[in-house]
């Protein structure tokens, strides 16, 4: 089998290197099928390392220096391209270099796109990348793409989005004939705006198990594997259902308060809060997933902590390993080329 | 003080018109300061009306009759023009004819928009009416403008959606100067589509509490008192608040079924349940308010039971009791010419 190689930039991001080392070694200790590449100032990482050292044996683990870092609030394509040895410029170069298969960044999430579509560029017939991220449903999880990568789009680009989530739903998810949902106001065909109506017509003729038009409702209920939806919308959804649950929790966790009963009951309650936890924390994922270049770019939260770093590299494992952009390539390349091209 | 006559649909929606006489009653004999005209089937309506004929008075409660309504699956437009008569046309027609101040209708919602275009027309410099309705945040409530009733617009109808959206604010809610975010896809000016970067130029020089760009999380964290946004994003908004509240709650079901321990503590967590319950669901609120239109239309929830019907006539006397048109009208009568015709 091959011996993968993840790159990690951990000076981006809220958190200090420091934590996103620790997340980083947490899985490359405890997996030593995998090469994990540091990158990020060599003093900062070796003395986090320094901690380990003399308890275990390192030698999956290397650091490439570097001293520039993108912060959250630049502009990223100026960002970019005047640090070209910033620590997310240089993660996304080892993986155009076939030095690394994959990279991990915690950072200002337009600058982790903005690299990987200047070093990695786009597989053969992609018109547009797309970030894909899970929802979780009472079932198990259903696939949203685009999740903010591309804002006013064409119908295509919705069609290649479908294609790109249903490879997302099958490889990675293990959804055999993944349902794909059109994101709409109404489930009804002609109900929508200009993109979505256009997009349907395309959608019902591709050769994918498209359902038709689903509503914001149907993303959590299970009714559908894979939604579809522009970028400015998908990125929408992911923060107002983020917003919600973070409002609900609250809202119960002040409504205990109000008395001691409610507070004694709430601790007997506290596994249900456990497993509701695991099941929405982002954190349990580590990451969304950049689709359409050629290599894998896992997009961290910039609030990253360890647990987050240690599964966002557990999945970009699984991506790669999985042979991911194999299917994409080979799915763009058969595709009828007026769409893709 | 003026009587007001609010005028109820009771053959529309998924519940039989049994359910909405009797939420339309509920409120109309607790309060005899207004009158109640229900419209739809005589015969129907009657028989419910008998059950409280002997015990009680109602000489503030009238009928309108009418056989023909308008199924929750209908094509808005054509379904209105073919159905002159059916109940929502005929509510709308009684407000065109100053006959009521105000209906409210649980059918289906672009039939209802649709009767109220062609009844009660804009008021003068509204480009298009929006449906304006409240999501719950931790301190109170955030406006959300337009939650479904315009897609692909121009700025300018987000400028009248959010001017619209402050009198909601400061005349219903009671916020003073309340704080307007631009709906986007993160806070810095210049991120987002073509239409909300142009729409946040015309808003930065509007004379409104415009704080930038929210993101979706921030409908809920009380940072903001008004969200603005075009329908087909609205829409979604509402529907994906409303989905991931369902799955939560059906994930703490299913996670409180585990064990017995569980299924104990949740019997004394039933009061947050409650609480809970009582702040974010729909019912509590009745419906969304159609503003910008010459009467006030009640936008009810297809599933409306009797609790939300009542809810909805109180929402439709608090509406037109505090003259809501009027500052509308006022407002866009001073509004830049250039942007409102």
């Amino acid at each position: 089998m091959k011996r993968f190689k993840i790159a990690v930039d951990v000076m981006s991001g809220d958190n200090p290197p420091s934590i996103l080392v620790k997340g980083s070694l947490d899985i490359a200790l405890e997996n030593k099928d995998f090469d994990l590449i540091l990158v990020g100032n060599e003093n900062v990482i070796s003395k986090e390392l320094d901690k380990f050292r003399n308890k275990t044996d390192l030698s999956n683990v290397s650091i490439v220096h570097t001293d520039e870092v993108i912060k959250m609030d630049e502009t990223p394509v100026r960002a970019c391209k005047s640090k070209p040895n910033s620590s997310v410029m240089m993660a996304a170069k080892l993986v155009e270099e076939k030095k690394a298969d994959a990279y991990v960044s915690p950072g200002n999430s337009g600058a982790t796109m903005t690299a990987s579509l200047m070093h990695l560029r786009r597989i053969p017939g992609v018109k547009r990348p797309a970030i894909v991220t899970t929802m979780p449903n009472i079932f198990r999880h259903t696939v949203l793409i685009d999740a903010g990568a591309n804002v006013d789009i064409t119908p295509e680009c919705i069609l290649q989005f479908s294609i790109m989530g249903v490879i997302y739903a099958e490889k990675i998810l293990k959804i055999s004939n993944p349902r794909v949902g059109l994101l709409s106001i109404g489930n009804e065909e002609g109900k929508g705006n200009e993109l979505s109506i256009k997009s349907f017509e395309l959608l019902k003729n591709a050769n994918i198990n498209f359902i038709g038009n689903v509503e914001g409702k149907n993303i959590n209920d299970g009714s559908c594997d894979v939604v579809v939806c522009d970028g400015f919308v998908g990125n929408i959804v992911l923060k107002v259902s983020e917003g919600v649950a973070n409002f609900l929790m609250k809202f119960i966790k002040k409504s205990v308060q109000k008395n001691l009963f409610r507070r004694l009951a709430s601790l007997f309650f506290l596994p249900v809060f456990a497993d509701l936890k695991k099941k929405v924390d982002p954190k349990e994922y580590g990451g969304a997933l950049l689709m359409g270049t050629r290599g894998i770019t896992i997009i961290s939260h910039g609030n990253s902590n360890s647990f987050a770093i240690k599964n966002a590299i557990k999945f970009a494992l699984f991506c790669v390993s999985n042979d991911l952009n194999k299917y994409i390539a080979d799915a763009f390349d058969q595709h009828d080329k007026s769409l893709v091209e």
